[in-house]
C-alpha cells in the first residue's frame, strides 16, 4: 500500500519521493513551459505567461514573443487595468537601462543604486565604477587597506572576495549617502578582521581596512555611525580597567529572589540590515542546542555556567542553521529613570594592536575592547567562483565565549562592574570538514569577586592558629618527655617534638580549611543580595594547599599514634595462687596453675585493641546514603540554587571542590557525632559496653592488665578476683559468680571497699629499671632467635617462663605494696591535671596511681581515640572525593583504607601483645 | 556611558530603547509622512510617495493626491520606465474592481478568485456569495455539516470561526476548480475535527463537515485528493488490525550497524500550502526542546524512548514559535527499487466514530487510522472578533505522542510492521494560560515483539524445574527425617518439608528469572539484526511475580537454616583428667580442672558462628563500586547501547527493571564467586583459616565439640590433646607446642596414627535417649527458673554442674569406646553417598563416624552454607534495587539487613550455646 499518485499534467503528482521530484524538475525546466513546485503544483517557467491557471494540474502556458530575454508577463497594469483594456495576457519588453527583477514580474533599473551615478547611459557600468553590485560616480583611493580576513588555528590570512568586493560601495555609501545600512556593513567588516589595527605615529604603514576607514569617517560625520569602540575621545581605544570599573549599572543583584542578568542583543545582517533587538535568552548567542531551561540557566545570577559540545564542522557551512549575523549586546538594568541599556564589552582574544595580542595580557589595562561580535563567519572566505553555491574556503567560528561578571568590591549592595565577554575564535577549513572534522564550542558564565580581604583574614588566622598550635605541641612533649623518663632533650624527644606539632598543625589546618569551606558554602547559597562569590586563582589554590598539607600531617599523627600504642608494654599479672599439690611428675620451676586464663584474657585484650566507638560501616553506609541517595550532594553546585532535590531537566551547574568538602565533611562529622552519641549514652548503657566487659572479664578471670604506654607512664586495670581464686571448675565457677551477684563477697576495687578498678599510673624510675633488666633479654633474644636449633629453643622457653614468673611476681609485689623499696600511693587527679592531661607531682620515687573514669586505659587502644579517627577519616574521605569527584568511590576507598590500617594496627599489636606478653601468638586469635 | 543618540529626522535614532520606539513610532504615524522602521530607517507612510530616499534619515515623502483611499504611488511602470517618460513620480488610482495590494505597491482584482465568478461587475460582493475572502458564483448548499472543533480534557466542543469561514470556500475551489491547497485545507479541517465522523446508514443523520464533504467530492475526483484515510475500498475505513499487520516493509533493521527509523514528515500550512517535505530529525515532531542528539535519539531503532517536559501554556498562543501545521509521515526504506516510503498510520486517541472513541479499543480491529495530525492548533477557536490581534479562546496540543513499533513475529529477520504513531490531544484555555498555567507534553517510542513463543517456554521451564525441585525437597525431608530419627511422618516433617520445598523452589525461580534476565540483557544488547525486544505487559508482569515469589521463598529458607543453626545441640568435652592433689578445701563433687580452657573454646566456637566465607562489606562496596562507580548500571538501558560509560549529552533511555536485575546480579555473584576463590585459594592456605584455627585451638586445649545438628546425625571435632592434658603453666605449654612441633608426640587424629580430627556422625538411638535425659531437665529447669529464689539457684547450679559433669563423661566415654551398650565404627562415606548427603547405612544401633575434608561442621555454622546466602544476598540485593531504582541504597540496605540477620544468629546461637554447653554467657563475648 504506497501512496497513490495520479497523472495529471508533466510532471504532477508523478513523482513518488522527493530526489524523483528533484530529477523531473530538473528536466522538464530544460524541455516545456511547465515546472513543477515539489511535484504538487505546475507554474509557468520564465518567459512564459498563464493563459488557464486554476492551480494544481490545471495550468497552461504560453511563450512570450522571443525578441529579447528582457521581457517580462504582464497580466495587470499596476493600476490593476487589464493590458490594452482586453481580458489578454501579453508579454512586455523592457525599457532602455531597466532589467527585469528576480522574480520576472517588471522591468526595475540595474541596480537600486544605479541612480547615484547621474551620468549614466545604459545598464553596462564600466569596471572601474563598479563596486558590490552598485555602480558609483567615481571610486574612491583608499591607501593602505587589505582585503584580507586573520584566521585562527594556524591558519594563514585569506583574501577576501567579500570585504574586496563590498569595502569601497560602503564606504562611499556610508560617507557620501549617509546610508545607515553601508555604515553598519562597515562595522561587520571591522568584526570579520576581528578590529584588527596598526597604529604606528605619525602615519599608519600598513593597517585593516575597516578601522582606518572608519576613522576617516568618523572625521567627518562621528555621529551616524555605528558605536563599535570603547574611546577616549572619540578615536583613541580607551584602556580596558577603565572600561570595566565602570560602577553606573545600579542594579542590586540578589540571590533570593533569584534574578537574570538580562543582556539584549541587538542583530544586523551581513550587508548592514538591522534585524531587531531581543533578549539572548533561548540560545541566541549560544551554538550549542539544549532544552531552553537549561539554555537560559546561563543568564540566571549567580549560576557559574558551562556548556560545550561538539558540532558537525560540515553543518556550519549551513547559512540557514548558522545565519552569518553580527551582534551588539546590551545590558539591560532600572536607573530611578526607569529602563537603561549599557553595551556590553567584547574581549576579543584573536584582536591584534599593533601585531601584538594585546587583549591575551593579563593585566586588564592593556585589553581594546569592542562592541560587536559575530557567532560564525562562513561568508567572508568565499572564493573567487562568483556562483551561488559557492561555498567559503573556510569558516570561524565562536571556540569559546565566556561571560564575566565581577562584584563591585567592600559593599554588599550587590552592584556588578559592567560585565565583559571574552571570545576566541576557531577557524575549520572545507576540506576538514568535508572529511567529517567536527568542532568543539563552548559557553560559560564566570563570577568574581575582590579576595583580599578575605585572604588577608585567611593569612592572620593561618598564622595565629599555626604558632598557637606549635607551642601546644611543645607543651605535649614536654609532658611526653616527663611520662617517658627524659631527663634531657634528644634525638627521640625531637622526633616526637615533631610529630605532635604535625598532629596540632593537622587539626588547625582542618579547622581552618573546613571552617573557609563551610562559611562559603553557607553565606553563597544563603546571601540574598549577593557580596561573595566563590574564591578562584590564588586564594582557592592556597586554600588547596591548606588541605592537603592538613591531610599529610594528619597521616603523620595517625602513624605516630600507632607506632606508640604498636610498642606500649602490655603484661598481664595473675594473682592466681598455687594449689598445694601431691609432688608427683611436676617440675620444680613450673606453679600448677593454669596459663589458660591468661590466654583468654589476652586473646580478648588482642580483640578490643581495634575496636572503634563508632560503626566505621555504618558511618560509611551512612554518609554516601546521605550525600549519595538523599542527595545532599547536590546543594555542592556553583549556583544559587541550594536544594538537596534538583529537578534532572534544569541546569546543573559543575561542583565545586570547595562546597563538596564542606558538605561532605560536615555530614561525615555529623554522622559521626551522632553516632558517638547514640553508642554513648545508649548503646554502652542499656546494651553492651566490650570496654567494661573486659575489665568484668580480667575480674573474673583474676588478672590485672599493667600497660606502660610511656616508660614511666601507664595504665592499670585491678582484676584481683574477690574470690582469691579463679582457676577451678564450673560449679566454682557458677558459684562464685551467683556469690557476686548476692554481695556476698567484697568489692573488686584495688583500695578496700572501692569498686575503682582502673588507673593512671605514674611509674617510679627503679620499676621501670627491674622490669627492663628482666624483659629485654627475652625480647631481644626472642626476636634474634628465630630459626635457631632447637637446643636454643630449649634454652629461650626456659628463659621466658623464667621471665614471665619474675616479672608476674614483681609487678604483683609492686601492685599489692610488698616491695620495701618501691611504692606507690593512690590519688585523684586535680582538675588543672586532667585538663592539661598531664602529672604535677613527681613520681620518679614514689609511684603514683590516679583513680580515672573507668576509661583512661582506652587511650592504648583505638576506642580512646575515636576523635583523631574521625579526623583522619573525614580528611581521607574529602581528599579522595577531591580527586574523583565521587562520594560513592571515597567512601568505598575510606573503607578499605581505614581498614587496612586498623589490619595494620591489629597485626602490630598483636606481635607487640605476643612479645610483651609472652603468650603465643597462636593463641590471639 | 551611555548609547550616544543623534537627532536628524523625525523619529530617527530618537529612541533610546524598543518601548520608546514603539511609542514615538505610534504617534509619528498619526502625524507626519514619515514612520520610523526600529528607529534606523524612515519610511514613507501608505498614501505617500518618495521624493527623495537616501536611506537612514534622508528620506523626503509627497502625499499622493486625496481624491481617494484607493491609490497606488507610481515610481516605475511594469517595463521599467518611468511613469510619463518624465523623471517624476506619481500617483495613479486604482482602476475599477481593482484594490490597493496590501504593499500599496500596486491595484490587484478585489481578490485573486473574484474572477470566478464571471458575473462580478463591482469589488462590492454580495454577502450570500461571499465566503472566507472570495467571492464565489454561488455558495453549495452544504447538509449534516458542523463548523465546531472537538476539545478534549473536558472543554466543551467551540464553535470555530476559522472552519465556518473556510468550509464552503475550500469546498466549492477543492471541487469545482480543483485547487490543490483548496483540498488540503480540507484535509486540515479533517484533522482540525479529529476526523469525527458519524456513519448511521442509510442516511448520516449528524455528521461532522469534513469527512463527509470529503466522500462526496472523492467520489467525483477521488484521485485528486490527498489521501487522508486507509480505506477498503476507498470509502470505508479499513479495519486498523488489517492496516498495521501488512509485512511490505522490507528493510532489514539492526542495533550494529545502529539505524536509524527514517520518517519524513510533510507539512502543510493550515490554508493548504505545501511546505515541503523533510527528516523529523530536529525535533521537529516533538514540542519538548532539547540538544539535537538528545531529540534524534528518538529515531535510533531500539531506542525506547520518552521525554516529556512543561511549557508554559501561554507560549503555545504564539504562532511563530508553535506553528500551526500539518503533517503526514511518511517511513523512508528501501526495496531493491530503490527508496521507497510508506505512510505512517496515526492513531487519533480522541477520533470519535458514531460517537464511539473506537482507538481506544484494546483490540486493534477497531481502530481507524488516519494519516493526518496537527501538533498545535492555536487558530481553530479564534473569536468572532475579526481584528488581526484576536487569540484563540482555546489551544490544543499533542499531550503525548507515542510511535509503535512490533517486530514481524517468528522472524530474526529485523522486519517491522508499519509503525503506528498514537496521538491524545490535550486543551488549555486561554484563561487558565494567562493565569500562569503550564501544560506537560511528551513523546515516547516503544518497541514491542510477539512474546507467545517466550511464554511457552517460560511456562515449560516453570513447571518441568518446579515439579523436580519439589520431588528433591522431598527427598531432602526423608533424609532429614531418618537424621533426626523420625519413624513416621508427622507434623514436624510436613513443616521442614515445606520448608524445603521453599529452599529448592526459591532457588529453581532464582535460576530461572535470572537466566531471563540475562538472556534478554545479552540478546537484546547483542543482537545485530534486530529478532528480540524487552518483554512487556503480562509476560513481564509473570516476571516480576516469580522473581518475588522467589525471593520470599528463599527468606522462609533462610529462616528455617537459621532457626536449625540455633537449636543444635551442643557440648564440649573436656578431656582433662584431674589432678592428684591433697585433699583440703576442695568440694567432693568438684574435680579440679579448671573450667577456663572450655571457656576460651565456646567464645572462640561463638565467635565462629556468622563468620562468612566471603567478606561482605568488601563485596558490597565492589559491587557497588562497579555498578555505580564505574558504571555497569549504565548498560541496564532500555537501548541498544551496551557501552559502559557513556556520554552525559547523549539520550539516557532508561533503565529496565529485568535488565537491572540481570547486571545486579551478575556483579554481585562474579563478585562473590572471585571472592570464594580468593578466600578458598589463597587467603585460607597462606594467611589465615579462622574455622582450622579453631580445630587447632581444640587441640591445644584438650577439648572435643560434639554438635548434633539433628537428633542423630552431628558433627564431630577430635580434640584431645596428643599430650594427655592442657590445664597447665606457661612454660609446660611452651614445651608442649615445641614438642609437636618437633613431631616428638601422637598424632592428633581419632584413630591412632591418624591427622583425621573432623567426622560427620550418624548416632545411634540410645545415645541420644541417654542425652536428652540428662540434658533436658536442666535445660528445661534453667529455662523456667529466672528470677527465682536464690535458694532454688543453688539447685539449679548444682544441677547444671552435675549435668556437665555426666554428660562430659558419658560422651568422653562414647568416643573412648568405653561405653558398653553404644558404640561406634569409622567409615569413608562412599561417593555416592557424599554426592546425595546422605547416609546409607543404619546407624540407630551401632554409631557410624565418617571421616570428612576437614569442613563438614561448617554446615552447622553461616561459613559452611555461603552460597546459600549469597544467592538470598543477591536476591534482597535485587529486590532492593527494583523497589528504589538505586544500586547504591540497595547495597547499603543490603548489608544492613544481612548485618541484622547475622546478629539475630549470632545471639540466637549464642543463647543456644550458653543453653547446650552450660558455659556462663558472660564469658562468650
Amino acid at each position: 500500500s504506497e501512496i497513490r499518485l495520479s497523472h495529471d499534467c508533466v510532471c504532477y503528482r508523478e513523482i513518488k519521493n522527493e530526489d524523483d521530484c528533484a530529477e523531473l524538475q530538473k528536466d522538464i525546466n530544460t524541455l516545456g513551459n511547465l515546472a513543477t513546485n515539489w511535484g504538487l503544483d505546475c507554474i509557468c517557467n520564465p518567459g512564459y505567461y498563464y493563459t488557464r491557471n486554476f492551480g494544481g494540474g490545471e495550468v497552461t502556458c504560453a511563450k512570450c514573443p522571443a525578441n529579447q530575454a528582457r521581457i517580462t508577463p504582464v497580466e495587470r497594469e499596476l493600476n490593476g487595468g487589464l493590458p490594452d483594456g482586453t481580458n489578454q495576457r501579453v508579454c512586455r519588453a523592457c525599457e532602455a537601462y531597466t532589467w527585469l527583477n528576480s522574480g520576472g514580474t517588471r522591468c526595475v533599473r540595474c541596480t537600486d543604486y544605479l541612480k547615484t551615478t547621474t551620468n549614466l547611459t545604459s545598464c553596462t557600468c564600466i569596471d572601474t565604477q563598479k563596486a558590490d553590485g552598485l555602480c558609483l560616480p567615481s571610486l574612491p583611493t583608499l591607501t593602505n587597506v587589505i582585503t584580507t580576513v586573520p584566521l585562527t588555528d594556524g591558519f594563514a590570512a585569506q583574501f577576501s572576495q567579500l570585504l574586496d568586493k563590498q569595502l569601497k560601495a560602503a564606504y562611499l555609501m556610508c560617507q557620501e549617502n549617509k546610508n545607515e545600512t553601508a555604515c553598519q556593513t562597515l562595522g561587520n567588516m571591522c568584526a570579520l578582521t576581528f578590529f584588527e589595527y596598526e597604529d604606528s605615529s605619525p602615519k599608519p604603514q600598513h593597517v585593516t581596512c575597516t578601522r582606518i576607514l572608519y576613522r576617516r569617517i568618523v572625521q567627518d560625520w562621528q555621529s551616524f555611525l555605528p558605536d563599535l569602540y570603547f574611546t577616549r575621545d572619540g578615536v583613541v581605544a580607551q584602556d580596558g580597567d577603565r572600561v570595566l570599573d565602570d560602577e553606573s549599572i545600579t542594579t542590586t543583584y540578589t540571590f533570593d529572589p533569584p534574578m537574570n542578568i538580562k543582556i539584549l542583543a541587538a542583530s544586523y545582517s551581513q550587508n548592514g540590515e538591522f534585524l531587531g533587538i531581543d533578549s539572548v535568552l533561548g540560545g541566541k548567542i549560544q551554538l550549542c542546542s539544549d532544552t531552553t531551561t537549561r539554555l537560559n540557566a546561563a543568564f540566571v545570577f549567580g549560576t557559574y555556567y558551562s556548556h560545550s559540545c561538539s558540532i558537525q564542522a560540515i553543518d556550519l557551512w549551513d547559512q540557514t542553521k548558522y545565519k552569518p549575523e553580527f551582534y551588539d549586546l546590551f545590558l539591560d538594568f532600572e536607573l530611578e529613570a526607569g529602563r537603561q541599556i549599557y553595551p556590553v564589552p567584547i574581549k576579543l582574544n584573536d584582536y591584534l594592536y599593533s601585531r601584538k595580542e594585546v587583549n591575551q595580557e593579563t593585566d586588564s589595562k592593556d585589553w581594546h575592547l569592542v562592541k560587536r561580535f559575530f557567532l560564525v563567519d562562513n561568508i567572508a572566505t568565499t572564493g573567487a567562483a562568483t556562483t551561488a553555491g559557492a561555498q567559503p574556503d573556510y569558516v570561524r567560528y565562536v571556540k569559546s565565549i565566556s561571560m564575566n561578571l565581577k562584584l563591585v568590591g567592600s559593599t554588599s549592595t550587590g552592584q556588578i562592574f559592567p560585565p565583559y565577554i571574552s571570545i576566541t575564535y576557531g577557524t575549520v577549513s572545507l576540506v576538514d570538514a568535508q572529511q567529517g572534522a567536527s568542532i568543539s564550542t563552548s559557553f560559560s558564565v564566570d563570577y568574581e569577586y575582590s579576595t583580599d580581604k578575605y585572604r588577608r583574614d585567611f593569612q592572620i588566622s593561618v598564622g595565629t592558629l599555626s604558632t598557637l598550635s606549635i607551642i601546644y605541641a611543645g607543651y605535649r612533649t614536654w609532658v611526653w618527655s616527663k611520662r617517658a623518663g627524659k631527663p634531657a632533650i634528644d634525638f627521640q624527644t625531637i622526633i616526637n617534638f615533631l610529630f605532635f606539632v604535625s598532629g596540632s598543625l593537622a587539626n588547625v589546618f582542618f579547622v581552618i580549611t573546613f571552617g573557609i569551606a563551610f562559611y562559603f558554602l553557607t553565606f553563597f547559597k544563603g546571601q540574598n543580595t549577593v557580596f561573595l562569590f566563590h574564591i578562584t586563582g590564588l586564594a582557592e589554590r592556597e586554600w588547596l594547599a591548606l588541605f592537603g598539607t592538613g591531610f599529610a600531617l594528619k597521616c603523620l599523627q595517625m602513624a605516630h599514634m600507632i607506632i606508640m600504642q604498636c610498642t606500649a608494654d602490655v603484661f598481664l599479672i595473675d594473682w592466681e595462687r598455687p594449689k598445694h599439690m601431691v609432688a608427683t611428675s611436676e617440675k620444680k620451676t613450673g606453679s600448677n596453675v593454669s596459663i589458660w586464663r591468661t590466654y583468654f584474657v589476652a586473646n580478648e585484650w588482642n580483640e578490643i585493641q581495634t575496636l572503634r566507638k563508632i560503626n566505621q560501616i555504618f558511618q560509611i553506609f551512612a554518609v554516601i546514603f546521605f550525600l549519595n541517595v538523599v542527595g545532599f550532594e547536590n546543594v555542592a553546585t556553583k549556583d544559587p540554587d541550594g536544594r538537596i532535590i534538583k529537578d534532572s531537566t534544569s541546569y546543573r551547574a559543575v561542583d565545586s571542590t570547595m562546597f563538596r568538602y564542606a558538605i561532605g565533611a560536615s555530614v561525615y562529622i555529623l554522622v559521626a557525632i551522632c553516632q558517638w552519641i547514640f553508642f554513648t549514652l545508649i548503646y554502652e548503657r542499656f546494651i553492651e559496653d566490650k570496654v567494661r566487659q573486659f575489665v568484668d572479664l580480667c575480674s573474673m578471670s583474676n588478672i590485672s592488665v599493667f600497660v606502660m604506654a610511656h616508660a614511666q607512664f601507664g595504665y592499670y586495670i585491678h582484676g584481683k578476683s574477690v574470690h582469691g581464686k579463679a582457676d577451678t571448675n564450673m560449679g566454682d565457677m557458677f558459684d562464685m559468680m551467683r556469690r557476686e551477684e548476692e554481695d556476698l563477697c567484697g568489692k573488686r576495687g584495688l583500695l578496700p571497699d572501692t569498686e575503682q578498678q582502673t588507673f593512671m599510673m605514674a611509674l617510679p624510675r627503679k620499676l621501670r629499671v627491674k622490669y627492663e633488666t628482666v624483659m629485654l633479654p627475652v625480647a631481644l633474644e626472642g626476636a634474634g632467635a628465630v630459626g635457631a636449633a632447637g637446643k636454643s629453643k630449649d634454652a629461650i622457653i626456659s628463659a621466658k617462663t623464667q621471665a614471665y614468673n619474675v616479672v608476674n611476681k614483681f609487678l604483683a609485689g609492686f601492685v599489692d605494696h610488698s616491695l620495701k623499696e618501691i611504692d606507690y600511693v593512690v590519688k585523684d587527679k586535680t582538675l588543672l591535671e586532667s585538663i592539661m592531661d598531664t602529672e604535677f607531682l613527681d613520681a620518679s620515687e614514689k609511684g603514683i596511681f590516679y583513680n580515672d573514669d573507668g576509661h583512661s586505659f582506652d587511650r592504648a587502644l583505638f576506642y580512646g581515640n575515636e576523635s583523631a579517627l574521625v579526623v583522619f577519616d573525614t580528611l581521607l574521605f574529602c581528599i579522595i572525593d577531591l580527586i574523583f569527584q565521587n562520594f560513592v568511590l571515597a567512601g568505598v576507598l575510606t573503607y578499605l583504607i581505614t581498614e587496612l590500617i586498623a589490619m595494620g594496627r591489629d597485626s602490630g599489636g598483636r606481635m607487640n601483645l605476643a612479645k610483651k606478653t609472652l603468650v603465643d601468638q597462636r593463641f590471639l586469635i
